[in-house]
């Protein structure tokens, strides 16, 4: 269990589920996309327990993986991002008034996916309300800022918003944290249950859900950065590992590159780790081992993220991606 | 008059006017602050014959000019920001929560003033309210974008917010058209009387004043654009001043600027335009100036402007003095 | 003739010419592709007499137009950009090694074309060189920035550069200046003699051609801007025209475009032009009226272009496509 | 020691050495600006001796400091760039023609710091060629990109055109990569002696010195990243002191956050950790633990880096002053 570190992915929240857990409170399906290298991971919480079990609302979880979505040479992912529409209009359903929400600091090149997405949107309601044009669906859009830009909490300019406009569904677009490298700018997710507090890259405090705002909060995040705390665990991890183990020298001599070997130490595993000790370094347990990351933070990485080096390039293809979605609402899109 | 030509600026409307205009409708002061080259006017229109005059309602119109604004090679222009200050703090009187509006189009450079100077401000209502700062005046700041991008009147996400958070005034800031390209980034406008519908670069029709907000509205805008109509017009304008004058050799050859000149010399002063021809050319009206102006442009050109080719650096300038301005209200900034 | 109108397009110069100066200098080739709503226009100056007619030196000239350049609703246009990558690769032939240069200033934006192409090359020099990748053909590329950024000719830079790493082919990427507002970023311009002095938003003097660099220059252009004096002088042009057809009251009234209609009809088609005046104006040469429109400029205007209001958004967008046709020589992006 | 963990910075060099190291290779001066909060450390590497010692070429390394680099609340630092300039002044001496170079890539934030620096200065060689300013010193500015956007050795392009240009000093400005959190942004190193390879964000292998450029290279850095293998060797060795010291229960417990706490445990220590373990331990040396680091990291870190959240802010903020300190070489901005 990781359940310390700190995720923003149902998907990686269900990795710490014990087997069992699964059964009645959480349901599971995957379905791979084979020609386009695209996974599909459907969690559906269906009652209190499965919410116990996961730490997510009552609610579905749809996360869409490819590492195409941040790598393909094209500027947006057309078959991703086809996937991502289809998902989006089963959890949109008959709601026509669709107002779109872009979280996030527009400064902070991984919190700006949020405003990203909103730049490249055909927003139409205006020209629905002037008679310009018909659609079936009417698109708005709105990005507020954070809160040290504003000095207002996000939530409170959503909701006068919504109250005034009166849209039937909120899209809200976040950047997220994830625990695994490999997931940053390769995973969508939406869920249906609105957006948690303390998401994100900022410390965007706004619960934005049907119980908040009055409306269906629809949520799209994606995995832009990884805290330094999570980085730092899993090497205190890795570091418990390669203890228990007893086998550091040897990783060492793999790697070729050491320089201070006590090669007159005959036994088999270093004279500094035997068996004992490894029973007792078993002790640490998961809390213990997220303290112990914890303190060994200096204060100033509190305000530090651990990023891509592309994360300007990709940070701007996934928003495409987004934007192109919810595009596909839009009947002129499609002829 | 070229009262057909659109500006923004109640100092080149107050240009149009004839003298005895000025007797008992619209009072004008000027200032000049010699050693920084910095010139400021207060124009006063004080009641309904001030308002039918000057085409403005009644209130105060402060207009403060330097080309040092755009030119100075200090990143902001601490004398101008300071009289900025002082004569933003003459308008705001005792009012102690402030709500900056930054109206424009971030995307498009000219457009950008009103969100970049959001950028720069340090908010602080969200401190105050946690009790982490204590401060006199109160900042709070939205730039939420332009109908085009949103899908919104802005005027009814404004009027949302300010519902809710109950400012006791707003300070909203455009960019604008002028008709003088001297006039671009060099020139900021202060009024009291809230913002007119079809200001700015782009079709901004939101109208936000105390009537419609119900809080006092203060307006800062600066041009940063001349539209290509005025171009044209000023062009026709000269050119009918050429025929008129009979001088249009002499001028090639001189490039002088002369415009009534010499009227008594007939014949000699170009073979092709007599004094006769004068007369009738002076029947042109201002309107039939301006209906020749729009006549000759190819509708492409309405959506098109003039600008300067430094805007993304003078625009950027502009706005860190006004930030500071702003950010002046604080107490931290002063000591 | 408008010959004293600044453009970079040649054919906007081919307009100028009378029918009988194509006969045996000037060779033009029209292509519609109907589908598309793309036209290519192939001008070809075969000898001296060629060049004194149009302008430009012996050589090809491509134009590809169509609106949805910069309009299209995808991010790229695809069939533009393989019309584009053939004629390319026409020009280019069998020569390997392609140094890039994205000419222009990334600070101003219409002038930030030839930056934002180089921004999205896949360059494959240095894999190349390292044996990393195999390709049959080599890209490189180069955004020297402009004269007024480093204080250096643009050309020495590139000549330092092209002496060392001795390319086959340069191809330059830069932003030009049309007369007509419709071609603004709907035209792409590519010619085998490299660009001229003069050329683009920025006074960008460097001489880039085979004489110059001693390597093939193919030259890729959009025009982004008008000068402000092709727009005043198109205004006199057509004031010159209004007071020639004496129809200046009718004009106003239905707002039509004729130019020299009804000559014959004399007096009663405005009360304040005759016929005689109309004889002594058609004594203005075109040189004449050039004169006129520099002299009706303010200096500040000199300073200024005229640029459309989406030139952030339409610039990318045509970025794009230039880029991807020019990635287009890759192995890699056709398997 | 902590030799194996990458800094750029002298500085942080200079901690891993004895204290005996210092007696004849290395001579160190430190001067406190207290009214500004402003360190300076001058370090001299004076032999061969030295160069071994500290790991860099013999020559001078001045560090100046200061947390307002980054946070004060006007767009630069008057009294940090005044001693800049200083500093510069001292190391360029009589030299007269300065040719700034703003490594690094445009597109990465953190990347970006050489790049912004040259967008922000006035270059004059230009202008003092064709006669229209007299100036002492005469600035040109190159900011040539990275490899990876180029396909051309940067060095390769850099001393092209050196070698048409023939400046009398290059100054060359890059981000830096240091090993403590709080010099990100607030710390600015010059050098007499190039730039090494493998410096700054990006993988960097340009060799810029005397040597290969054959004309004084002048280094200006400033940390904007720390690796990942830096932080996570920072935690490995957090945690070996945790074990060595055996209190890594107490730990958990000053920070009150404890969840699994064994309390029935008597031991002063924690039941798991013993003296025999902790002489054991001890055994790690430098290597090993930098070594451990590297395992334990994935390999999808290798492409990332840890970075503050206001990044994009702070590089701008330090970009100014740098800008700033190397205008003030011009006459006209001391009049």
């Amino acid at each position: 269990m990781k359940r310390y570190i700190r995720t923003d992915l149902a998907l990686e929240l269900k990795e710490d589920l014990p087997e069992q857990g699964l059964i009645d409170g959480v349901k599971i399906f995957t379905k791979n996309y084979k020609d386009e290298d695209i996974k599909e991971t459907v969690i559906e919480v269906v009652n209190k327990k499965g919410e116990m079990m996961l730490g997510k609302p009552v609610g579905t979880y749809v996360t869409i993986e490819s590492k195409s979505l941040r790598e393909g040479d094209d500027s947006i992912n057309k078959s991703f991002m086809q996937i991502l529409h289809q998902n989006l209009a089963k959890m949109i359903g008959k709601a026509d008034k669709i107002l779109v929400i872009g979280l996030g600091n527009r400064a902070i090149t991984p919190d700006s996916l949020g405003p990203l997405v909103i730049d490249n949107l055909y927003v139409t309601r205006h020209l629905i309300n002037e008679g310009l044009v018909k659609e079936d669906k009417e698109l708005s859009a709105l990005a507020p800022g954070v809160m040290a830009q504003t000095g207002i909490e996000t939530s409170v300019i959503i909701k006068s918003v919504c109250d005034k406009i009166k849209p039937d569904v909120v899209i809200a677009i976040d950047a997220l944290a994830a625990r695994e490298p490999d997931r940053l700018n390769s995973t969508i997710q939406i869920c249906d249950t609105g957006i948690n507090p303390g998401a994100g890259v900022g410390n965007n405090r706004a619960k934005l859900d049907k119980k908040t705002l009055g409306i269906k909060v629809i949520a799209i995040g994606v995995p832009t950065v990884i805290s330094v705390p999570a980085i730092v665990y899993q090497s205190v991890e890795g570091m418990v590992n390669v203890l228990r183990s007893g086998r550091c020298n040897d990783n060492i001599e793999k790697r070729g590159n050491e320089k201070n070997k006590n090669k007159e130490t005959g036994e088999e595993n270093g004279k500094w780790i035997d068996y004992e000790e490894d029973e007792r370094l078993e002790h640490f347990t998961d809390a213990e081992k997220y303290e112990i990351a914890c303190n060994l933070l200096e204060p100033d990485l509190a305000a530090m993220f651990v990023t891509p080096k592309n994360i300007d390039e990709a940070v701007k293809k996934v928003s495409y991606t987004i934007s192109e979605a919810i595009n596909g609402f839009l009947n002129y899109k499609r002829t």
